[in-house]
């Protein structure tokens, strides 16, 4: 079966799960409370609708990572549910912590339902994330399900230090290569590591296996971030077009950014010389260039890369198996935008 | 043995407990991160110590449930950590939504690093709540430790809804006597009613006698906020010396201020006319009281009072193993500040 055909079945069945969790008066009694996280979901109100739910990348890796690993993807939907219901708790909190008015050109839920609001729903998502995955229980042993929590609270933690790194990085004035990898590890890769975790546990992998594709997931992330960065700069929509989209605009300290502070070169002057307006963007980008710093990153995303296919070959001997995953990750990986 | 002397014992096991998880370099790495976990807690920084630390009312009643259930309290300390980490991930995102610049006379945590900060740490606390939790699998089965961690979750799913609530209230011009509770079964007594039930729970009671420990909790919860509520208006530092502290200057929601509103009487006309200032704090409290307001109070907290006492009684039939239970019920129910 090809990704596309995985897809179709999966997409629905993701939202179906999440859902049961998120709409049901039993969980939330409040229409007003539930509405705040069906709105953030994409589910209701202006502007609702496929564009407005982003992707479901997380939950799909955890359902293709249980069939790799030889179980009905179905087990895994409480898992799935689960990362994607923890992702979304972050984004609540992030948008307000970075004063983000838009989320995939929807107004924030802080815009619309105020600060102190936002706060609560993105704890009460997170509680919801957790009550999720408690329900493995239906389709596997309390041991599993015990394992699958502690997993999730590690991401849980190692997100909140990406978190606070990245936050204490808007102040500290001095930042170096090295203060780069502990953020994204933290921020975009150990939800994604847990997410392939748990689908090989709830797949029915052994520890050595889990550890894999645990490995894979890490990789993986680390990858598509480094290409992310990339593509806030050398991308079609940053470079041109649209320039105010450019990381270099909203000063976000990225790796090119980072590995060029470093070299000291012209772009560092630049840098420290003022904001980079967006009619500045091509030029701060080709002083980018010849300091070395687009060939340094795309370097780095080929090694994440080939040390994330590395990974799943470990986690799935059986190339055949993998065949849906690794196109999911050729997906994220080869994306212009 | 007295309530006193097992303080003297549980007091300083449950600080050890709540160190091993908070202060582990192991769960959180850098070290202004965890500063900021361990001033909430009261452990460091400026004005550190007992006063700052809290009472510990909630891991008490956990670990005082536990041994009426009949088992060593010991085998609770993770749960007994796990409330009182959930209770002040809740008071450090609570601070930042009531915008409270002091706790217990110490600045609070959004004042000193900042909303974006706060916010996260909040996170990083909630995170660590059920990560302590897990740690009932070294005393018990996967099954309770599961079923454990449905009891936390519900409470938190209940204290979101509070918390929505009471938000909610600040700006909804009308208010009955109705809206009143159940803004405080969610926010004040579904963690005591969790409290109850986790010590049961761990405590090996049976599925039957949980929920006598639980209605016991939560009764104790309702009863134990009237109180507060009447303690706000009528207790010895709101009425007189520091009427600052009144919760009429505040305008606050509070059980006596909801039913005089209903009574449309004196008070209602007084409290539509403007802001309350602590001068005016004397008389408007007796206006409240001449419209019955402190004789309803009074009842309800003396009802919930009895309410709890009968489901203690359920829960621990033989009288001698509640005698400490008791005197904490008494100690929480019979303060005058």
């Amino acid at each position: 079966m090809t990704l596309k055909n995985l897809m179709e079945e999966m997409l629905p069945a993701i939202e179906a799960e999440l859902k049961m969790v998120v709409s049901s008066p039993g969980n939330i009694a409040f229409p007003e409370l539930r509405e705040m996280l069906t709105y953030h979901l994409g589910w209701e109100g202006e502007g609702a609708g496929a564009d407005a739910q982003g992707k479901r990348i997380r939950p799909l890796l955890v359902l293709l990572c249980a069939q790799a690993a030889g179980q009905d993807w179905r087990r895994a939907l409480p898992a799935a549910a689960a990362v994607e219901l923890l992702h979304n708790f972050s984004l609540i909190h992030d948008d307000i912590q970075d004063q983000s008015e838009l989320r995939r050109g929807r107004p924030t839920v802080w815009v619309k339902w105020g600060v102190a609001q936002a706060i609560n729903a993105g704890d009460v998502m997170y509680t919801l994330a957790f009550w999720a995955l408690q329900r493995l229980e239906e389709t596997t042993t309390a041991q599993t399900v015990l394992r699958a929590n502690r997993c999730l609270q590690l991401a849980c933690l190692r997100l909140t230090e990406g978190q606070y790194l990245d936050l204490s990085y808007e102040t500290r004035a001095e930042l170096a290569l090295a203060d780069y990898w502990p953020m994204i590890q933290g921020k975009t890769s150990a939800l994604l590591g847990a997410c392939a975790e748990l689908g090989a546990l709830a797949g029915g992998a052994s520890a050595a296996q889990q550890a894999y594709f645990r490995e894979f997931g890490i990789k993986l992330g680390l990858a598509f971030q480094v290409l992310d960065d990339w593509l806030g700069i050398w991308g079609e929509a940053a470079l041109t077009g649209k320039s105010t989209e450019s990381d270099l605009v909203s000063g976000k300290k990225t790796l090119p950014v980072l590995y060029a502070l470093g070299q000291q070169g012209e772009f560092a002057e630049r840098f420290q010389a003022g904001p980079i307006l967006a009619q500045d963007v091509a030029e701060v980008a080709l002083l980018l260039k010849r300091d070395g710093a687009e060939a340094y990153t795309l370097e780095q995303a080929g090694r994440l890369t080939a040390e994330s296919q590395e990974a799943l070959r470990n986690a799935v001997p059986i190339e055949e198996n993998a065949a849906s995953l690794r196109e999911l990750t050729g997906m994220l990986l080869k994306r212009k935008n």
